[in-house]
């Protein structure tokens, strides 16, 4: 699945029409996913600058690489091409992009995660060119269109898929009595399988560094949010979890679950309960007007209220698209009102030294009539209990 | 394996050393991969800052968020830690580093890559701190040390070992009559083979976002370089390419390799030895003194004099250390004298649309004695047809 070429006119008008509000001439985006967004050409981020520029007038462009030239045309890239040979050249990418316009901008905007560093090459090479921060681009990003939300509802379908199968492997190796999954293999295997899913089932796949993947840990290494996965094994009687992604058409979704291996204990019934009854305020919370930081509180209030705070590692969530974590932040210091075609993770957790973390996760579009959930992997603590 | 808790002590003076000269009172640095070579703790990036901040005096710091805490203490990371609840925050992390410090910086620097909305941030944060741009820890990244260089030969091992495995399962699938796998297939085979590899033969794995992986495309695909793996098949009487890499200690290489699938034909013959002369003088050229530009140009030269300049994508080569990429270019335009110490992929390819693209690629030490190949599959014709 990809976007229709006629997404890409459309966006182009609407930063058009913000240029022309914010008094630019042009606004140049080096960041990958905003490159992909604008032309829906995805590439292997690497020093090499790939570059969309969007000009008041006249066609936009999408500056590349000689090694990404055809994979560009491949992609059908919605812009012209300005092919540089090589990085850094005897003449920089930079001088090859200005020096393919008809004119000069006299003010510019580049975003806030430009570096330093191609600030001050830009300056070099546009002499009397003005470049300012502008957050268009990111600000359009906020929130989705239909077209995307397609794409965003399909990735949910198959990330739901990615946790029942990697549940469904861990079940079979209790049942049989044979040796439990480590981390990285299960981890593999679930990646593999989202991935065969959407060859299978797909004509196109828009191929992004991370199509499918995702954190698996079990038991105290899941005590730590962000650790990667290991070659531990998982362990009966402990709680492990699978926090899984993947991106269709380049637009991701994630789906987390924390399983507990054999009949709960007490402490992990509780634990898993609190967590659960979080995630179903937080989502709640998602609602057009309210405040991200207001959502956050509501959620995390659970946790707080239960007696668990000191095990709070983080926010109720993130937005998602074409970034795994994107704007708005559902955190402490985000007060963006809440708008219909944001898509939001809701995933509060409890993370307790020693023992484990326990995080339920679900992608949620906020929509007039409230929050839907795109991932809909069942939550109930029979749900995700195996081999008890 | 993973670098002895004395390397850093030895690191953070030769900073201080390089601070001192500047006139900076000290270095804040945002790279999660500068962050990894100046403390030991690598993560998954994304928004929540990382930050590994050097003082001309006192004890090197460690921002981090919360979630992040455990998991940089488990890793023994060389540094104080400095932890902020969440991000945004109410309190923004660099907010929360300024109120750490015993006294704000007169001046200070940050990395060339820090993003212009992080340096404004960091404006905000630390009145009276003037910030420049400094470039001192990518220099001393540049030349590796004794303990890095056993990491990248050990990376060398198990990367070549990932080459010859890929090689005999098209080889086992030939010689069966079964199915050739598709890109897709055979790349996650070989991840999945070096990563076990690693965790058999390893006491302890550093754990990074890209363990082991690469490229891997068949026939006209391979001839965009940079082209994702996809769901296409292996096909006979086509040249294919397996371009990987992975990391040991954090520290990357690569080793790639094009194999031609049955007997070749006299155009599949041409431009492989073309390709396998112009690597080999490239390799050759990369010695102390001379200039990377150079080098470049002498390994380039002979693919230009065999005729065949319209195929060239890209340069000879480029850095690898903590990054895939990174400075010095063997390209046009960087005018880098080689110097011991520096690895450096040796990579050149020519690439013919519709048809293919050919490129060997090995990782290469700078010595007093001149070039060491640290990764060395083999390379003569022989040795990359499969099924003749």
């Amino acid at each position: 699945m990809r976007l229709q070429p006629s997404f890409f006119p459309a966006l182009h008008e609407r930063v058009r029409a913000a240029l022309d509000a914010a008094g630019l001439d042009a606004l140049l985006l080096d960041d990958p996913l905003d490159v992909a967004y604008l032309t829906g050409f995805f590439h292997f981020p690497n020093e090499r600058p790939v570059v969309a520029y969007v000009p008041l007038d006249g066609p936009v462009l999408l500056l590349v690489p000689d090694l990404e030239r055809e994979y560009a045309a491949d992609q059908r890239a919605a812009a012209e091409l300005v092919v540089y040979p090589e990085f850094p050249g005897e003449r920089s990418p930079w001088r090859v992009l200005a020096d393919a316009l008809p004119a000069l901008p006299a003010r510019a905007g580049h975003a806030p995660s430009t570096s330093v560093g191609r600030v001050a090459a830009l300056g070099a090479a546009f002499p009397g060119t003005t470049w300012v921060t502008s957050d268009i681009v990111g600000t359009l990003r906020l929130r989705k269109t239909p077209e995307e939300i397609a794409l965003h509802t399909e990735a949910a379908r198959i990330a739901d898929a990615m946790l029942a199968e990697g549940a469904r492997l861990v079940a079979s190796a209790v049942a049989e009595g044979t040796e439990l999954p480590t981390e990285t293999e299960l981890a593999g295997h679930v990646t593999r399988y989202g991935a065969a899913l959407m060859y299978a089932e797909h004509d196109e796949v828009v191929v992004v560094p991370m199509l499918t993947g995702g954190l698996v840990y079990g038991g105290p290494n899941s005590a730590q949010p962000h650790r990667l996965p290991g070659g531990d094994r998982l362990r009966p009687g402990e709680p492990f979890m699978l926090s899984l992604g993947c991106a269709v058409g380049g637009r991701f979704v994630e789906s987390e679950r924390t399983f507990l291996l054999g009949a709960p204990t007490r402490e992990q019934r509780r634990y898993y309960e609190v967590v659960r009854e979080a995630q179903q305020v937080g989502t709640e919370a998602l609602r057009p007007g309210t405040r991200c930081a207001d959502a956050n509180r509501a959620c995390l209030d659970v946790i707080r209220r239960a007696g668990l705070e000191e095990y709070l590692r983080h926010r109720q969530g993130h937005g998602i698209g074409l970034g795994f974590h994107e704007p708005p932040w559902v955190a402490d210091g985000d007060d963006t009102e809440l708008a219909p075609g944001m898509v939001l993770s809701s995933e509060p957790g409890v993370y307790v030294p020693g023992h484990a973390g326990y995080r339920i996760s679900d992608t949620v579009l906020v929509t007039d009539d409230g929050p839907r959930r795109l991932t809909s992997f069942p939550r109930d603590l029979t749900d995700i209990v195996i081999g008890a």
